[in-house]
């Protein structure tokens, strides 16, 4: 028998512990219950927006309580109602027409050839991902990726550093463009320099990464994905 | 028996896969617990505040295990604890303390009538929602909802434009307010234009909706909801 | 056995019912699945960024179907592809490689005393939390905590008011640093008063509170936490 099914839609945001907090709350109540958010971001006390979207997803929820919670005014006199519904179905929306349906079948035991005709590895468009490069004693790395933090991952590691002379623990040099050069500490972790310094690392990844503790080394350097940066020791 | 449940609690926020890999380790080391993400809009570093939060939800929560994270220094020293705690409980919150009980409830099986007394359908609050109609051979829609990609569904479908001589792949009108007016091609998909362009389209939901491939149609164009537009063959 | 797990990546965002109407397709055709949000907070169309995360996680994910939608344009011509894969591992990411598994451990019956040495609870660092006080007929309060909806939660609870002769449904006033006064009413709930007026009142963890009806009170008072409020009747 199938775990019961709660959808849970509401104006809470995900920000704050409301949503959580409502999961542990049901999790006390009906431990069988599996809850699925179908979203949180509903606009505060708009009750059109939640409406509309609970309606249109109905039919691609399975049958179960559909918690749905938008204040027309917090606490408020206003009556929490449940109902008891029937049923419906649409088009172009790929997550929810394609590729779910095919990710279920296959967590369900489906063969990957019943998802459909094999193809040749070699016929998928490839990613051009930029390599380090050294020059002049520099390495030459590229910005590889930006966390939310402004975090700035490298498309380099700390094997290609060897041989240019920078250890863990000493200044680095950073180039950026032609002109704007920054001192920085080459090292272990952000522990090690002070709030507000840039430094450089590896990361959880394995990648060298500039950034700034306790800040945005992004937003400082005004770095973006794909720019080129030089590391020398200073 | 029930599942074993961990709470979590962190700083990560979710526009990065740093929650998912957590939860991809917990489900690899012990795959039969279930994990309730309290919340991971903590204020980055700021530890105050996850600890507040997840002292006053506590009470809600499940007996478990309550993983929270919220570093005063990445990487630096300071030191993982693990704790055994006892309980608590409060008021006015109504999706904890009335929706989620009650979906728990029914989602365990509770008859629907015993979620309160029986109402008459008749007293319930009506959404009054707009419909569009004709006027000198144009389409007088409305906007019925803006997603967060600045798509803008209209209130109307295909068969609306039933008439209007309009067909797919032709160029059509589109009037706002008594003044500005835009060309845009009545198309089956994004891929039909080239970015930055205008289309119109027909929508997931089967709805007309005003798009800019690659951009933001709603901020293009100002359209908030509610606002008329007037559609006809170019 | 355990379930069949479908990990998710996407561009869809948390802020519309994409994501959650994806879960709902899984459960309805797989409902023993267990789906893990890797992200859903790739940026629009950025397929590299997609690619790289995916890539990275893959080692900390539990064998199962990996689903990932990020679209280099919405509805054109691409190959929805399905991939069969093997397996990898690396440091520094303490939810990761720290937090997470041992909270797995603990919630897959390991003991608490298995997850490090035992330590003296005096040792551990403690938070200086405000506390209210009284001083010339004024209660005397700080800002503890603000929520995304701006509302102000306070350190003090009902019980601090008692003997200051401010009663429920009265009009308070609130003084803020030396200057700015205030004259709000001691509500019971939001629907007291009306839109945009400001009110004081006890929240659903049982301490007082100031917002703003339909408005965010934390902005329109320009407060932060720990900024220090007197309330008397007014």
């Amino acid at each position: 028998m199938n775990a019961p099914v709660i959808t849970f839609l509401s104006d809470y945001g995900l920000e704050d512990d409301f949503v959580g907090v409502c999961h542990g709350v049901i999790a006390m109540i009906c431990p069988a219950a599996r809850v699925i958010d179908l979203t949180h971001g509903i606009a505060r006390h708009y009750v059109r927006a939640g409406a509309l979207i609970l309606g249109e997803a109905l039919p691609y929820l399975p049958a179960g309580v559909h918690l749905a919670v938008v204040d027309p005014d917090v606490g408020a006199e206003r009556r929490p109602v449940a109902l008891r519904l029937a049923d419906g179905r649409t088009a172009t929306f790929h997550g929810r027409d394609i590729f779910a349906p095919v990710a279920a079948r296959l967590a369900g035991g489906a063969l990957v050839a019943e998802a459909g005709d094999p193809i040749d590895p070699a016929d998928l468009v490839t990613l051009a991902l930029s390599r380090p490069t050294h020059e002049d004693g520099a390495l030459v790395a590229h910005v590889r990726y930006i966390d939310r933090f402004g975090n700035v991952q490298l498309d380099a590691d700390h094997e290609d550093l060897a041989g240019s002379g920078l250890k863990l623990g000493r200044l680095a040099e950073l180039e950026l463009g032609s002109h704007a050069t920054y001192r920085l500490q080459y090292a272990r972790t952000f522990a090690d320099v002070a709030a507000d310094e840039l430094l450089l690392y590896e990361d959880a990844q394995r990648r060298l990464s500039v950034a700034v503790s306790h800040g945005d080394a992004a937003a400082a350097l005004g770095l973006a994905v794909d720019d080129e940066l030089r590391i020398r020791p200073a």
